[in-house]
């Protein structure tokens, strides 16, 4: 990290904040997952259908992942049949500003680039 | 996107603006990159050193995938000899706010789950 400079630490440190961040949400779901569960609780379903383009395989993989990091959190809803919810965790919700920004980024991108709302 | 609810359009705006986000910002360099660049021009040597685990290939590629974006460009520097500095854009510098949070809230986690510093 010699390089880092001008402001060696501060550098290092947003590295590593970044390197951290990304070994929790890596891979090209797992930050949509949580922005959908921004908008509250969800079915297996609901995220299938929200979130473009994922398998129920990789869904599940990625929402146990999400869980083991306290993220997200199941919750078994008294229907008939019985259903569940996934949650995101009080937790999950510290992520609500990057998301929000994150977003805010990519729409405000999209407008500049491709002149498309 | 009909599960979205409750608030729809604000749902649906939301997961486009993350798509657009990652789609710009895929896979795990990127964001590395840019969060690199936010602390001044860098040569390759020294991305390379910052960025642990890049290897050159895979460097020179996401640079200029970032260069297409605008998000990057190259500036020539009159030493001897002549080197290359890879400078953020203007553009780039609309990222910062989503990579302070991110970092952010990766140093966070890290003090929250693993108790280190």
């Amino acid at each position: 990290m010699e390089k880092c400079a001008p402001v060696l630490s501060a550098c290092m440190q947003r590295m590593k904040g970044i390197q951290d961040a990304l070994d929790i949400l890596n891979g090209k779901w797992k930050i949509r997952i949580m922005a959908a569960l921004t908008f509250g609780p969800k079915r297996f379903v609901d995220l299938q259908m929200i979130i473009e383009g994922i398998g129920p395989k990789m869904l599940s993989k990625e929402l146990q992942l999400l869980e083991l990091n306290g993220l997200v959190r199941r919750e078994v809803v008294d229907n008939k049949p019985v259903g569940v919810n996934y949650v995101i965790t009080e937790y999950g919700l510290t992520l609500e500003t990057v998301i929000k920004e994150l977003s805010h980024w990519g729409n405000t991108h999209r407008i500049q680039v491709m002149g498309k709302v």
